[in-house]
């Protein structure tokens, strides 16, 4: 009973890395998987009914970030300080606007944030404590850090440092698990009125240095969203993905170059290759083709398109 | 007696705006071209004596930023908190390395930390705090907050805030000239080995926001060097820069959509111009070609190549 033909469809990630099939239990894998369905039911809820994209990628966005299985929101990694220092970024492939946040230490759902700087402020990006008295100004609760303390993230920290400590002594090179190292969420999704939208969220990097800001919040590269072309959301390496500001270098191949979605997606995947850098990319284009191309071992993920079918996948 | 028949090139910007004849005292005029001038000479007296181009753009951005009447270093506009909060962000061409920072308050040069974020920190961007422990741990001295004090900047801060002030009680339109609003300086270079480099530094705009981060901090939007396509460096209304993901959008669209630098620079501003944002760019192409368009009344600028003829230019 669809009011309209035209496609629906949506994708989601919850990170990539070295998601070996060994390293990971039963349990653990089962809990992502729920988890990963749970996000992507929350968006196709909104899609089928004819809703928004932008909903859509907000309401996939938030379930990964109320879970403490993914690296935002609740599940944060810890900055080298022990402190949570969390980045969002949304699109809207209609109208380009966009809206980011950075270092939020005190806000429940960080893509929430990021929203209303679109939608309530003449500004595309906030950071630090001038993006959460912002969040106080729109009546976004403001909570205690502790809600952000995860046994499992703290235990993450104490080996990067420990790691780190130990290749400084030795001289031999840093060897950490991309578990540990990083992660990234996000959303993107395309809905009955052809509206293109992009959204991530990310705790950051384990042991980061306070300040530093990847890819996520970073327009063009992390996030992005036209619908004159794609909706593109990134994990990975930031600094990789700003450097070739990824996510509009797939936009610009296919309205620039002529490529389709999958071909331009994974040319941009290769080009991460060429400068060492690990990661992947969740993209959707006009016609509701999806790709979901990654140079690591793992990505978690999950797609779902008209027909309602949904597939989440973890390795390659 | 050049060493190389490979051409050199340089261009810089010191804002764009309403920058209207009527308005500008001849000494104003006179000092504004003497400072474009002096950055010029610094950046071209590298180039031509077979420095790096990366070089030339920081040499060029660090006499704008010591000269008081441009909107970055020492003349940098102050935010609604009546505190100074500089970004600014440079990228390396051959490399596609880049160093970005944001919500700078006490170093006097931030390109020079730019620098150093992008060739001595595994990171592209820093903010605030962060950034300036980054900077102490690098060596650079971090100034006392007054450096940034000047009188005229804080007269600006009053008649925004009184602007916007009756702009409220009033419900009419708020005007404010371009001039007390915002400003940018940035250089883009071509050195003889072909390589090319973009920098770009900024006070922000008056009366902003605590924690809003522009376009000159975000690679892709306000700064981008690719050696295979272009330099670009903007200046206006930050926000049109970054959902256009406008420097990037030129160096795509000479990459993938095959036009020169000239019509990808104004196809870019055109559409800026369609957000209904103001502003302009500097751009530089592999072959030393120039374009500097803009859609204000005025643009602070300057341009030399190879012939070492010098231009200095305000208006359209």
């Amino acid at each position: 009973m669809e009011k309209e033909n035209n496609k629906i469809g949506l994708a989601i990630h919850g990170g990539a890395g070295t998601i070996a099939p060994d390293k990971m239990t039963p349990e653990m894998e089962r809990d992502i998987r729920a988890g990963l369905q749970q996000a992507l039911d929350a968006g196709y809820d909104i899609l089928k009914n004819d809703g928004p994209s932008l909903d859509a990628v907000v309401a996939s966005v938030e379930a990964m970030e109320d879970n403490p299985l993914f690296n935002a929101g609740r599940g944060a990694v810890f900055t080298a300080a022990g402190t949570h220092e969390m980045d969002a970024a949304i699109m809207d492939g209609k109208s380009l606007k966009a809206g980011a946040v950075g270092r939020i230490s005190h806000v429940r759902n960080p893509i929430r944030l990021a929203r209303a700087v679109m939608e309530q402020s003449p500004h595309v990006m906030l950071v630090g404590d001038g993006a959460e008295q912002f969040a106080k100004n729109v009546g976004l609760e403001l909570i205690d850090t502790k809600y952000f303390y995860t046994e499992e993230r703290w235990q993450a920290l104490q080996r990067v440092k420990k790691a780190e400590a130990e290749a400084r002594i030795s001289g031999k090179p840093l060897v950490i698990s991309d578990q540990d190292r990083h992660g990234t969420i996000g959303a993107v999704a395309l809905d009955r009125q052809r509206n293109l939208a992009a959204a991530t969220s990310t705790g950051g990097s384990t042991n980061k240095r306070p300040g530093r800001i990847g890819d996520s919040p970073i327009i063009g590269a992390g996030t992005y969203a036209n619908n004159l072309t794609c909706a593109v959301s990134a994990t990975g390496d930031g600094e990789c993905f700003i450097r070739l500001v990824a996510s509009h270098e797939i936009s610009a191949l296919m309205g620039h170059g002529g490529m389709d979605l999958n071909k331009a997606a994974q040319a941009v995947i290769d080009r991460i290759s060429d400068l060492e850098g690990a990661g992947g990319v969740i993209a959707i284009d006009k016609n509701g083709n999806i790709s979901l191309p990654f140079n690591t071992a793992g990505m978690y993920r999950g797609h779902i398109n008209s027909t309602g079918r949904a597939v989440i996948e973890i390795y390659k």
